[in-house]
């Protein structure tokens, strides 16, 4: 299998590609609409088809690339069914395997930081693998007072769909603001400050209602975005309109979106 | 295959284990004397053979497991072959895969902070897992102020055998003393503070002469005692010499044993 780990800059997100060797078939989850052109040089360079785009959940801090990845390579997409989409392809859900060519996602529902957050667990052979997304980060997790954010359902979320666990499973964040890659589960119920170490529910509840965060820099046209499966909507201030205003692909990532449009 | 990373609370060493699921053979990474019943413990537990030990250096701060683990399973014990230790039973050197049944382990020669130190890079299929030993920690190094230790030799190791891996290579390090249990190439890359962000030979050299760390509390007894594969020599101190009694197995762990000696 083919793995990346890719990251957005301006909204510290991690997106990952994960393929099938055999079959050329690959997902990307938690695609960004500031890197699709990054993203398609990379399907180019390793000769894969983008099957689908996968996310965890609704975000806040930047607008989905799936709408624009599906568009240029027919890629499909595929969102928490729960979140009843109609712009998206597939519904994925807990119990409900999610193949892409031989590997197979499993879909964990995670509530907490929006109410229909999906982590993805992936076996590689040598240890579990957890696409976390906003639930869990590396020493720290999602914020819960906005969207639909609970933090006792976090909390709930991450006891009983993460922290049982093997202690080796490595645990890929759809975040982190300091250029940390990776965790374990075994790593974060030791030294995850609001969760490791044996915290209460009522000592989590306390942290995350005590954050005092500011305002989420691109909430007011990113959720609204993604309920459009990462279209546009005309509120995006000045400054972020640059990824939305490519509409036409740079010549030599074309057959890229060809190959797609014939898969 | 199988996968366990296991941690020794005096030395804070990592410990790996290593299985071949379909021969049921396996490997120790840098076992540890004083974890000898509980390695054993899980070798029966997983219904596991233990093939091999394998060392990534001759340790200053531990003795390891390799000779009682010889003893109780008939495992080899494979070393640095320019270590020639005429206790062991095979030396590894870089070139030569390391085959654990169908897994294979590729030495890397990454002297500096031993003038023997090996790593060990493994592909799992979904990226390169590096087995660091005491070359590269989490956001440190392996100290290159005793032994045969030198800071320009560790730094060349680090930059030609490692910083060309890809960035999403697993890095498991042989210690960690605040609870990280993994780390990436891509990561240390980025914030290792003595190697990472473009620091020069020299920058790393001035870091490494000035550390004024104290004097290995083992040294004196793991070093002759490792050059005897774990042999316990006379000058180990009272606190430490319990390890050194224990020379028969309980009796629920000589099936263990048994096993092994029919390998």
């Amino acid at each position: 299998m083919i793995f990346r780990q890719l990251f957005e800059q301006d909204s510290s997100t991690y997106t990952y590609l994960l393929a099938c060797e055999r079959t050329g078939e690959c997902v990307l989850i938690d695609p960004v609409i500031d890197t699709v052109e990054r993203d398609l040089r990379l399907l180019q360079a390793l000769g894969l088809t983008l099957t689908y785009t996968l996310e965890t959940h609704m975000h806040a801090d930047h607008l989905t690339g799936a709408r624009k990845l599906r568009e240029y390579t027919g890629s499909k997409i595929a969102v928490p069914a729960l979140d009843r989409l109609s712009c998206a392809d597939i519904g994925v859900a807990e119990g409900r395997p999610f193949p892409v060519g031989d590997l197979v996602l499993e879909p964990l529902f995670t509530p907490g930081h929006t109410s229909t957050h999906h982590a993805y667990l992936f076996n590689n052979g040598m240890q579990p693998v957890l696409f976390s997304g906003d639930a869990l980060l590396i020493e720290a997790c999602g914020r819960t007072d906005f969207q639909s954010g609970d933090p006792q359902a976090l909390y709930r979320s991450i006891h009983s769909r993460f922290f049982n666990l093997p202690d080796e499973t490595l645990v890929y964040p759809a975040h982190d603001y300091e250029g940390r890659q990776l965790s374990t589960i075994g790593q974060e119920k030791n030294r995850n400050p609001r969760l490791g170490n044996g915290k209460s529910l009522e000592d989590f509840v306390a942290i995350m209602n005590n954050m005092n965060l500011p305002y989420p820099r691109k909430i007011d046209f990113a959720v609204p975005g993604n309920m459009a499966c990462g279209q546009c909507p005309d509120n995006v201030p000045e400054q972020y309109r640059g990824p939305c205003e490519i509409t036409a692909l740079p010549r030599d990532l074309q057959r890229v979106a060809k190959v797609g449009d014939q898969g």
